[in-house]
């Protein structure tokens, strides 16, 4: 195992130390128990937006804390839920007085110990709402989850709702917002090189020298199928024609796309993927009106992509375009 | 060879169309010749900041034009300096009336072809200056280079530069900053794995199951010393320390630092390498005024980290504060 690391058991600590030293002015890190809150606390009452769940997806989802997209995250061990404490500490630290909402991946752990620190919470008097995203299309009840798993659609909905919470909309209008972004947005990865979680110290499964995993999940879940490895474009196909089947999109279709890479992956490579996504959607008639390339929820070091699409009108691009200030997204402040 | 591409001799065109589509608000890319410049042009009156070399630094240097840092940016072919029709012709596209200024990473042929474009865009009447930055404290004498190489400091140096022409510095003024900006900058890299160029199809070097390579340049060339893999703690110390010492750091002394990932190394980790940074510069009695950390100046898929620090004073940290807004650095706007 090849890591920029001290202590596998301490990865999350001293990684959350680090960006309290590099993200000082934006997020305020706690370590006892884990959890991230906007620099300030949260604006007085505006709606709280709470994430959260295993360590080495970042950006995801501290990074995303700060004006604009996330109240606080909650960050678990790596790939492993955070417990309900945390979740619980981060829910009343993220209160305004408007209520908060949960944004959960839907991942078995993260699903019970969010249902927990809501119950928790609203014994504190806290009004919690909670959104489970379920955008991947590769499978169906995977390793860790029942039903789809959670996964690139979660940045796209942090950014939207976020944005609703930071202009005053109530608990109530941000929940369905969640709840139509979440009906609307799917993402589909794949993998050419697994990743390692530092305290299993090998890597989470095996690839061949000339093999990638279509459909893969963010903690190395298997997916649809193994192939020999193939051109960007054919990859490109591969992912994209499964979320615009799910999403049923066509001609006139407006979608916000994101083109994101699990941690391994290049900004080149991710370039070059980015541009087949767009020709694919181009010749279908669909028109991208927003776009996001880069590491914005990750595996470790694993080398592959995912692509993420939502269909969009003119409101939820309002809401795209809205200032963001947080480690790992900003534009407009 | 596991990468995302189609054909390795269309790299780069493919994925400047990617960052084209990707990025189109922002910057316009020319394929023939290849060069990024600032969407719009640049702005009348003002000093134009050009700056470019071989691709596989992504976002170095393409990524960095926009409002307040590149006019304009020549991408070579992977790790290979561009030639001077290219340069030249971003030259062109960047000359705002108030002449250009060339940032030259200390590359041979980066060095030699800056010098031709600039004599070609001098006989258009286009005044040129030129300034070369040298900041890997690794080696001298390096593969591809006469002196020390230039790296990270080119970040930097082009991020506060760039503000300086936005607000109007002239020529002269814009050369003396970079000059002073390259004598106080110092980097040094290392690497857990190797590179791959793409038309080469295997590494670039063999590292063994348990090595490093300290100070390592960022296309792969030869650093200082390979050795067993070590905690980050001590990785950052054999990086930090040689740079400290060479910038006569001391108590007292203000800095802008970066961490920066070499392009396969997860965010997590830059973190945890941060954290021993920082700690290890606070023990100095070094004031870090401002950080960056991230992957801004990558080798292809190459896992491994650099350090760079800027010494600097208020009117340096007022210019790193300046609005910016490209693909690879943005804020303030």
């Amino acid at each position: 195992m090849k890591k920029l690391i001290n202590d596998p058991e301490r990865v999350v600590d001293e990684a959350l130390e680090g960006m309290a030293l590099a993200h000082g002015d934006l997020v305020e890190v706690h370590l006892s128990p884990h959890y991230v809150v906007r620099a300030g606390g949260p604006p007085a009452g505006k709606v709280g937006i709470v994430s959260g769940g295993g360590s080495g997806h970042e950006p995801l989802h501290g990074g995303f804390v700060g004006h604009g997209m996330l109240t606080a995250a909650v960050p678990g061990a790596v790939f492993t839920s955070p417990t309900p404490d945390p979740i619980q500490a981060a829910t009343v630290a993220a209160n305004g007085g408007a209520g908060v909402l949960h944004i959960v991946k839907n991942y078995t752990g993260d699903v019970l110990n969010f249902e927990t620190a809501a119950e928790l919470a609203a014994a504190e008097g806290i009004e919690v709402r909670s959104v489970v995203v379920d955008d991947d299309v590769a499978v169906k009840d995977s390793l860790y989850t029942a039903g789809r798993r959670g996964v690139g659609g979660t940045v796209l909905l942090e950014k939207i709702v976020g944005a609703a919470a930071e202009r005053g909309d109530d608990l109530e209008a941000c929940e369905a917002l969640a709840r139509r972004v979440v009906s609307r947005v799917g993402s589909m990865g794949m993998a050419l090189t697994s990743c390692t979680v530092p305290h299993a110290g090998r890597p989470t499964f095996d690839l061949g020298e000339n093999e990638m995993e279509i459909g893969i999940g963010i903690h190395g879940e298997p997916g649809r199928e193994r192939l020999p490895v193939e051109p960007a474009d054919q990859v490109a196909s591969r992912l994209l024609d499964p979320v615009v089947e799910d999403l049923d999109l066509g001609s006139g279709s407006r979608v916000i796309v994101m083109t994101n890479g699990m941690g391994g992956t290049p900004l080149i490579e991710l370039y070059i993927l980015h541009r087949a996504v767009e020709r694919m959607l181009a010749d279908r008639g669909v028109r991208v009106e927003r776009r996001l390339v880069g590491n914005y929820i990750t595996s470790l070091e694993m080398q592959g992509a995912s692509v993420t699409v939502l269909t969009v009108e003119d409101d939820l691009v309002e809401l795209w375009d809205a200032p963001v200030c947080t480690p790992g997204l900003r534009w407009g402040m």
